[in-house]
């Protein structure tokens, strides 16, 4: 089978990504699992090798059409439109988010062109992106309002015991307790379920969390539990979706971290983050789940404080690559698609 | 300084309790830090030595009175009503639920007549005390009534790491969203102030959590920080309790996990209970904070799954009875009490 085509995009200019994915390229571990494109500045690539202490080779191509695979040199599609001289490093600045976006735009329109398979991304800046004229509430929803996509779709929050998958995301908590409804449910744990094929697992174990201490002590603390989150997943259950729960939010974590599951449910934003967070989320990935691009990038942001000193470490970007290779590659082996 | 006299408890007699308490006191790590006395059932004692294999010297007294400080061996109140065979082992029982709650009660009257410096109990079946005709929501609403306590208390959940208190605990998280007002955070940020006091440090730093997601991403998802968290912690913080906040969820466990805070206020019951039990809040100690007597436990439960077997851990309980001893002999030394 073909390996996929994913374009990386180096991320905020101003931050980490340029070095932590030059350091990616250098160790090969991309180019065994997928075609890959660099998609964005030269010049923005040749200070990530500055910062990586890396030399690659590689050979700018006028499209994606015109690579040959295998390529024996990097290819890189050179937009010319980030001179890394402009901007103080190690500092937001609203017109680098304006050209990350216009190169993620351009990205973007190629995976619709069929020309990419996914898109891995080193950190962005979500400030400066918006300062930069990019007004979405974050990059999701950028992503899904780009490719078109009117409907279902969240963030996947990818450690290396389990992932995350929301009900609800960023909104207040008292609303976020009246969003818990049978319909987002099932929709969470559908995505859960269909992320998580893609990743590899043949049957997803999706454990789905309460919404209450001690899962609502039965009815006694909310009644959530018993007149939508069990129901509903009784009812995926019985559709075939290997889902349990709910489970209480201070139990299901121990269960996920020991291997019970594969995928967790959360009700609310923090229910999951606190988890994900203690449990070393900064090596995790983030995926934007349910679009038909397939999107990673690293769990952590564009690490201001050590920018430029050659430290920055490039396991997060490898996971978030390979994890883009491996679920293109099962969407391009998927006879539906 | 004379050392605090403090009653240790065996537990539910069902439970692995006694062989915990049995373990401490052959230890002899809890005589070094208080005056100790058994109250409960010898034979319980007994069965807790068999199960640890060990063999402790005691003696029996027929009150508190009665002991000279230093003893030379154990003393221990035998009350003689719990014998371990009428119970089946590993298995709740309303009528040892009932008994254990009479010992306790036995032993916060000896507290209230100034006989005990504080209680230290081993773990209970909460389902088997209520079924036993203790009626209180838990065990602390129990310690409360039965001390004539009239104002703010609340659980203090204890792990290496830091210390977690509850602005709200046991209600639906539509109910406890309802209840984050000045007054009530006020009352936890003062519990969790004077009880580190009494815990032994010396100017407690303590962080606050927030309520919202991204601590509201000022005011986009949900003003409560706005509102009410931060002007409470200001306040607090002018009138000289050393605390922070608000504090986002995802980032306040990973500052105080780091050795940032003493101790974290948190809004509701899973934002502390996701994090500390990750943090191995098995081997933590429970307190109920803000009572006039003592009062600490393992985090733990009675453990049925390894009841009798003999491998039982007793760290938990030996820093439930250090801290209480710890606790006890910061009241004494206090000049108001």
């Amino acid at each position: 089978m073909d390996k996929p085509v994913i374009g990386l995009m180096l991320g905020d200019a101003t931050g980490i990504g340029p070095e932590i994915s030059a350091r990616l390229l250098a160790s090969g571990a991309a180019g065994e699992v997928a075609n890959i494109v660099v998609i964005g500045d030269r010049r923005v690539l040749e200070l990530g090798m500055r910062d990586a202490r890396v030399k690659i080779g590689y050979r700018v191509y006028p499209s994606v059409d015109s690579i040959r695979w295998p390529a024996e040199q990097l290819p890189v599609l050179d937009l010319g439109n980030v001179d890394p001289a402009r901007f103080k490093r190690g500092e937001s600045s609203a017109e680098s988010g304006r050209l990350t976006g216009e190169t993620l735009k351009f990205m973007i329109d190629l995976a619709l062109a069929a020309k990419l398979d996914g898109i891995c991304f080193a950190p962005l800046n979500k400030g400066a992106l918006h300062a930069g004229g990019w007004h979405y509430h974050d990059e999701h929803q950028m992503f899904a309002a780009l490719t078109g996509h009117d409907g279902f779709f969240g963030e996947m929050n990818v450690i290396r015991e389990f992932s995350t998958f929301r009900v609800t995301s960023h909104v207040a908590l008292r609303e976020a307790v009246n969003m818990i409804t049978p319909e987002r449910i099932e929709n969470a744990i559908r995505l859960a379920d269909e992320t998580l094929r893609a990743s590899g697992h043949t049957r997803p174990r999706i454990g789905v969390a309460a919404l209450n201490p001690h899962s609502g002590e039965n009815g006694l603390f909310g009644d959530e539990e018993i007149r939508i989150i069990r129901p509903t997943v009784d009812r995926m259950r019985a559709a075939g979706v290997n889902c349990t729960g709910p489970i209480s939010s201070d139990a299901i974590f121990i269960k996920a971290r020991g291997g019970e599951f594969d995928g967790v449910v959360m009700m609310y934003h923090d229910q999951g983050q606190i988890a994900t967070k203690l449990l070393g989320f900064n090596k995790g990935v983030t995926v934007t789940a349910g679009l038909k691009t397939v999107f990673t990038t690293p769990a952590h942001g564009t690490a201001y404080d050590i920018v430029g000193q050659g430290k920055a470490d490039r396991s997060a970007m490898e996971h978030a690559f390979t994890l883009a290779a491996k679920m293109a590659t099962s969407r391009l082996a998927a006879p539906t698609r």
